[in-house]
């Protein structure tokens, strides 16, 4: 593992979280289950509150991710760039249940302050959450999360964030503008 | 009002659908108050569930869309393009509680086919939403709406969306890539 794959990681205020989240990425999320982190593949979120940052996010109960996230209630949600793009799908297209999904796919698992599953070194943003709200669980799959730490890589300033368009098409983020607005 | 301003709306695949709203670009929201149509600028939502597509958004009780939406249950989630960010920026920025928004901002209401909010004529695909569950309004303003109908402008091939990254700063949609991928 060289430095320049394994960059420092820096807190980040959760005030400004939601702009890491709006523009919709894929994210990678990470789970602990009988002790062994796992990670799937979600585009399926949505901010609903600023600060404390609080998400909505879609884990199909099809999903090993799924009892993992209702049994412990933490994840991390890590955002990667197109640099991963060939581990985001290798992510979606397999499952924890028989892939050690960090040795396959060669990601680097780094501790996280406030919860288990483990942070992945080589994504620009890390979101570590605690379900809030798992009453939609059952109707929606959809969970309400707590983001309680945020992590960022300083060294990845303009992160070309991946969208996914559906079934292994994704759009890259181009260049960013700027306007004169009051909206937050 | 010239044809390139307004070119033709075809119908889009319920089915696709999810792949317009996964990346995350910032929508125009219709709805229709007192028989007065309104726009207001929404970048959180999320996905739920593919076919029939059922789409959570947030939609805050201080915003006047809250009340249209709570009374008629009816919306269109109109996505633009780059070329319309000065008036997304603009209908984030005014309310329609005084300013009547398709006027002010030059833009195109045209009749939908399943609901009563308009679409947009200039943005480049527009979905028809009925709420089909308000449960989720009280505790985190949450709207679960059912995509009922979809279109898109074929000419708009490659739309460069906007994703918002926060006080009036916008990603632009840059190239596509594809990877072979079993993910839907």
């Amino acid at each position: 593992m060289t430095t320049a794959r394994r960059p420092t990681k820096r807190p980040f205020p959760l005030s400004k979280v939601y702009g890491l989240l709006e523009p919709g990425p894929v994210t990678l999320v990470t789970t602990v289950r009988d002790g062994r982190p796992n990670i799937m593949t979600m585009s399926w979120h949505t901010m609903i509150d600023f600060e404390p940052p609080i998400v909505a996010c879609v884990i199909s109960d099809r999903n090993y991710s799924f009892k993992s996230l209702m049994t412990t209630k933490e994840c991390v949600l890590n955002i990667p760039t197109a640099k991963l793009a060939k581990q985001v799908v290798a992510c979606g297209n397999s499952s924890g249940r028989r892939t050690d999904k960090f040795r396959a796919f060669h990601l680097t698992p780094l501790p996280a302050s406030r919860v288990a599953p483990p942070l992945i070194a080589e994504c620009y943003a890390n979101l570590e959450c605690r379900v809030i709200d798992a009453s939609l669980t059952g109707r929606y799959c959809l969970f309400i999360l707590q983001v309680l730490k945020a992590w960022r890589t300083p060294s990845m300033a303009q992160p070309k964030t991946l969208h996914h368009l559906g079934r292994g098409r994704f759009m890259i983020a181009g260049r960013t503008i700027r306007l004169p607005s009051k909206m937050k």
